[in-house]
């Protein structure tokens, strides 16, 4: 394999590992959508937040470590983030 | 360079990257290893505990995307985690 390959082979895989744990919390928030309407569980909150700095760790460690650009790893937390803010939106119309 | 050259040199820098974090870490429990006749301020173990949660993703990362050996990476966990251990029993014994 060439080193342009083997490049190209690392940054898929790495890509490809941190969109696997940003689908987790993606699931995660879908879950709780769709149970909007029991009972809000506190518990609930805390564990996305632990998920979410976990994986910007991880995106920022994959950045600096020059596997995944800047801009994709960011995206990756932004479109998180916006699920997030529509779920906690939600949530406070419900309560 | 080399394929085998780039992935040298990318698992020095991911390896780097940890040690990096991991000696902020360390510097942490020192300062407060040194501090132990002030008073024990309760958000210095949640603040040690969210840096170790995120090391320890980024480790899982970094062992994940084939950067850096399982047993490298544990073992920058596990040296940060006796330091935790003595700072913790050291405060215990002052308390």
């Amino acid at each position: 394999m060439s080193s342009s390959e083997l490049m190209i082979n690392l940054n898929i895989r790495a890509y490809n590992l941190l969109q696997e744990d940003a689908d987790k919390i993606a699931k995660l928030i879908e879950v709780q959508m769709e149970n909007l309407t029991t009972r809000k569980c506190p518990l609930y909150e805390e564990v996305l937040d632990t998920q979410m700095y976990g994986l910007s760790r991880e995106v920022d460690f994959a950045i600096r470590a020059g596997l995944v650009a800047d801009q994709a790893g960011k995206m990756i937390l932004s479109k998180l983030e916006r699920n997030l803010a529509q779920l906690y939106e939600a949530l406070d119309i419900k309560l």
